[in-house]
């Protein structure tokens, strides 16, 4: 049953010692503000990002995936930086405060939160529609910080992990909650399961960002889509992306449940996939495949940097039209 | 009319360079995070607090006064705490992109940003019910932090400005929108324009915050009300308040637009100040009148913490009840 409490109690109860015990917390949840010690020799580096209730997540979803993702969006622009987090503030804006909800809510914000060494040390909680803004803190030695902008043409382009899954699992996700008109998609449930499970539950890839942080020219987490977010990358930094179709990194799942034209669609323009997308020079590309094998980090050559601007993807030898160059919140 | 802007297009238009610039952004909004350079030796204060329309300000408030608010309602925790503010995410849910408001909400934002010596570093604009959400990073001395917990019965009990003109404004806020029933309260118009002043533009403490740190034993920013707020300082110090509410200080114009007893009312109950509210040992009183002389700094003596747990508030020589303790969102 709904149980109503008053807000105090509530964030008491739920949000006073969320995630990682850090030492350099030296106020955390409880008071006006946070007081924090900062490692000396080191840059902050901070990001924030909001989900809503119907545009990023569907009404109704696990309230342990919302706590989960609103982290997680977070800690992947982190990881874009090639920084380490350390401390979370939570600004939770719901409807009425369900203790059954915020219970799973905030397990689901915790799992992520001590797997990555963060601690919850501030936060905010009001009634309203429901709405999260997390804000990450993090760090990042002085001058290594990653950046979108310095990509140059020539420069070799990677992608972690399988891109599309969090798409194509998200239209299983408004199936099965009765959400989407007609019925579950046909398919087999437990590559369904799979799908839903890399859009529920997306993984920020942390440690990567962080080898990545002395190798990489540029990177870009992607949110909105690899051919969005690989634009904004080049765009930033003055040059163009060229991307080979052929060799995107598409998971079995995907492929089974979509066919490879669809899959590789998705991957392009799906969004929600929160894995990096990074530039190398080639004279650092064995440096690269030493200290960050291929196949234990989970990363893929996908295409270039090229001095033409804009994204082309190419397949089969041939240029490819995109239907729709990721997503753009108020188009 | 109202223009529509795509979401990067609005970004870069409107958030890119506002507030202070501060040779501490090594890389500010635009990238997947900021970087920035904390002051050796200081620690960090994190704080975020929300605003959603209908709840925090009533639809169809001024779009600067809601950029100002929402900058407002975050520094004042900051003075609270006795800390320099620095640096600002700004997380903005909101309908549609209007540039007509975006460009008032900005401005609101920036001039409150530029007086606080704040720079937006980052931040994030999405699609939904308005809705929006600051963070803001500021310094403070190593162990100098204003905790809620520090006071100790005995301690002197003091509030800056004057209270209760913000509620009182918005009152007349929303009569002169049309959004109470009836008509404009009848009142003089200047009056109610001061009053209304203080709902929609609140001045955070800055000065006297970052004063206090090393003569306050306690301090929290009155948000919810007097008594709600010195309620809670002295429940995380482990003891009671005593307010004397001949002492309060009210405004001229409050007390000409409801008489003294209402004007007392607000004062305790009403909410929406952003003045600070402290407790000085009486060993550094006069310290605290040497260093921070009282015309001058803008506060007043109210009452003293006690041993007794809970809030009371003593007039002509008797206890009077409180109707209402603050504001709880959930209840």
């Amino acid at each position: 049953m709904a149980e109503e409490l008053g807000e105090f109690a509530l964030i008491e109860r739920f949000f006073s010692a969320l995630g990682a015990r850090r030492s350099d917390v030296r106020v955390g949840v409880g008071d006006d503000g946070a007081v924090l010690t900062p490692p000396t020799g080191q840059e902050l580096v901070a990001v924030t990002d909001t989900l809503v209730e119907g545009r990023h997540f569907p009404p109704g979803s696990p309230a342990a995936s919302v706590g989960h993702r609103a982290l997680a969006v977070n800690l992947s622009d982190i990881a874009a930086m090639g920084a380490r987090p350390a401390w979370a503030l939570l600004a939770l804006t719901l409807p009425r405060a369900n203790a059954l909800w915020l219970r799973e809510f905030a397990r689901g914000f915790q799992l992520l939160a001590q797997d990555s060494g963060v601690a919850l040390v501030g936060g905010d909680t009001t009634a309203g529609p429901l709405c999260i803004t997390v804000s990450v803190l993090g760090f990042v030695a002085v001058g290594q910080a990653l950046r979108r902008s310095g990509a140059q043409p020539g420069d070799i382009l990677f992608v972690s992990g399988t891109l599309g899954d969090a798409a194509r699992g998200l239209q299983h996700e408004l199936a099965q909650g009765g959400i989407a008109d007609g019925e579950a998609l046909a398919t087999d449930r437990s590559r369904a399961a799979a799908l839903r499970q890399r859009c529920l539950y997306p993984s920020p890839r942390l440690s990567l960002g962080v080898a990545l942080s002395d190798l990489a020219s540029a990177c870009i987490d992607i949110s909105d889509g690899l051919a969005a977010d690989a634009g904004k990358m080049a765009a930033a930094s003055g040059c163009g992306a060229l991307i080979d179709a052929d060799s995107l990194p598409l998971s079995l799942a995907l492929r089974a449940d979509v066919g490879d034209q669809t899959a590789i669609e998705l991957a392009l323009t799906g969004g929600d996939d929160y894995e990096l997308c990074f530039a190398v020079p080639p004279g650092r590309l064995d440096v690269l495949k030493r200290k960050l094998p291929m196949a234990q980090h989970g990363y893929q050559c996908i295409g270039e940097l090229c001095a033409e601007r804009g994204v082309r993807v190419r397949q089969a030898g041939q240029f490819i039209e995109l239907n729709r160059a990721g997503f753009d919140h108020f188009r």
